[in-house]
This record gives structure tokens, C-alpha cells and sequence, in this order.
């Protein structure tokens, strides 16, 4: 079990997108994601968040919204608890992230990308503006096979 | 660390509290809490509520609304994120709880119980109909010694 956080860092009509294409082994491999990572001893989901985002892109968060948890259940990896932010008030220059390739992206072209199947699934609640979330996603291997939003089914 | 959820129970004026007086080894022996406990594998926010509030209470949640999620760090126990809900619809009977005495508690009441101090200030952040909050709760034993409201230090 692990928790982590996952942001997308808004400017105007663009989202920061993450392509993960420089780790040797990494589960992201190829897909386009948030910025983020993994809770450290003794953190708040924000300690990590601001922390992540930094270490990440350069950028220092001024202000964010909670907007949502992600379960990740899956036969292949242990299950995960995701924070999901988004932000549009930050301050620094973006530099470059060891773990892949940064880039501002139009909000319209995001479910075009190579992307995880659900997480076009948070993508589209986090556009609808939908109230604070709870989302769970079953996965087998790279196949999303179930969707529960709010704890009722969901289909996708 | 480990992931929990607590639920308070309303019904009308009145709230399910829980008095943990039945355990052998209990950090919370004697203090009102509300009711829930510990995520199992695989378990999303909310089917560890249901779960627990059916085995604690009896009861069978009909809907709920996730208030925040609150970070304990101790110098004592492992931190632990607590997810936090209050419910007002709800099945079944009421029954004996394994873990302590439940009882109906007045909310004007509730603040003059046994409490840990950090829980003071969640309870009045859901009287407050504060939006989803995260707050960070520092203990060294059983004083609270630092909070954090959403990223900001919050004076007790």
C-alpha cells in the first residue's frame, strides 16, 4: 500500500503534462501523466505535493485544490492511494524533470495523448468540475476492468 | 503508516459517538471517537466505511459526504491518514460494539467529552461546514503540539 499525490498544473487553457520517457523501469513508460510521487515519512498529502511539484518542475505552488482520491487496485502492483490536485497559481521556471519530459498541452488535445484508460476517466471529472471525488480503478496488467466513482459503479 | 476513516453519524441534533472503554491496549481508551478503523487490501476510502460502520454499528450507510482527510504524526505511533465522513442516511438497528459504548450525543454536547484535542478542531471544522479540508495533526504522546489547515499553520 502506498499513498502518493498527482497534480496538473493549469495556465490558461494549457495543462503541464509529465511524458514519462526517460526511467529505465517505470510502470508510466510512454504515457502522459501529472507531476507527482510518493508520500515520505511523516508528510501531509500537501508536504508531498509541494515537494513533488518542485523537485518535478522548478515550480513553487501558491495556492491548489484537492480534488479527489484515486484507489488503484491492480494484480500486478500493490494498491495505491493518489491525491489528485490541480493548480493554477505558482511561481518559478520550469525546468527540466529527470523523470521525462515536460510540456504544456492544450486542454483539448489531453484525451488524444497516450494516457492511462482511467486516467481519462479523472481527467473528464476534474473538466466537468465535478465536487471532490473518491474513484476507485481495478486494473489487470495495462486493462482497466472496473470503475466505482463515489462508491457506486461507473461506467467507462 | 497506515490509511483509517472515521464516520460521524448524524441524526438529527444528535451524533453516534463512540466511548472506548472496551479494550485491553487502546490509544484512544477513554476517549469519544467516532466510528471506523483501518483500510484492508484493496479497500477504497469508502468500502472501508461501510464496512467498518455496519461492523461497529450495525448500521448500513445510505449515503455520505467525505469532510477531509486529517494527518496524525506522533512521536509514538506510525502516521496515519484518516479519511474523514459524516453521514446522515443510514439503515438497520443500532447494535453493540465490540470497541466501546456507543451512544446519541447532543452536538452542543460533544465538545465538553473526552477528547483528544486535534479532534476539537475537526469537529468544529464540520459544524463549520468547513469545505474538504487536510489538516495535519502533530502529537509528542498525547499533546497536540502543531496543526496545519490546508498547507497553513491553524493556532489552537
Amino acid at each position: 500500500m502506498r499513498n502518493t499525490t498527482l497534480c496538473y498544473l493549469e495556465r490558461g487553457d494549457e495543462v503541464l503534462m509529465l511524458h514519462r520517457v526517460k526511467k529505465a523501469v517505470d510502470e508510466n513508460a510512454g504515457k502522459w501523466i501529472g507531476v507527482g510521487g510518493g508520500f515520505e515519512e511523516g508528510e501531509s498529502p500537501e508536504d508531498c505535493l509541494l515537494r513533488e511539484v518542485y523537485e518535478e518542475t522548478g515550480l513553487r505552488l501558491l495556492d491548489w485544490r484537492c480534488r479527489g482520491i484515486v484507489t488503484f487496485v491492480s494484480n500486478e502492483w500493490g494498491t495505491e492511494y493518489m491525491h489528485l490536485f490541480t493548480s493554477d497559481s505558482f511561481s518559478g521556471e520550469l525546468r527540466e524533470c529527470s523523470e521525462g519530459v515536460l510540456a504544456w498541452k492544450r486542454r483539448d488535445e489531453i484525451l488524444s495523448l497516450p494516457l492511462w484508460e482511467g486516467d481519462k476517466i479523472f481527467l473528464r471529472l476534474l473538466v466537468e468540475e465535478h465536487p471532490f471525488f473518491s474513484l476507485k480503478l481495478r486494473y489487470q496488467g495495462d486493462t482497466l476492468v472496473e470503475a466505482v466513482l463515489d462508491g457506486r459503479p461507473y461506467s467507462f
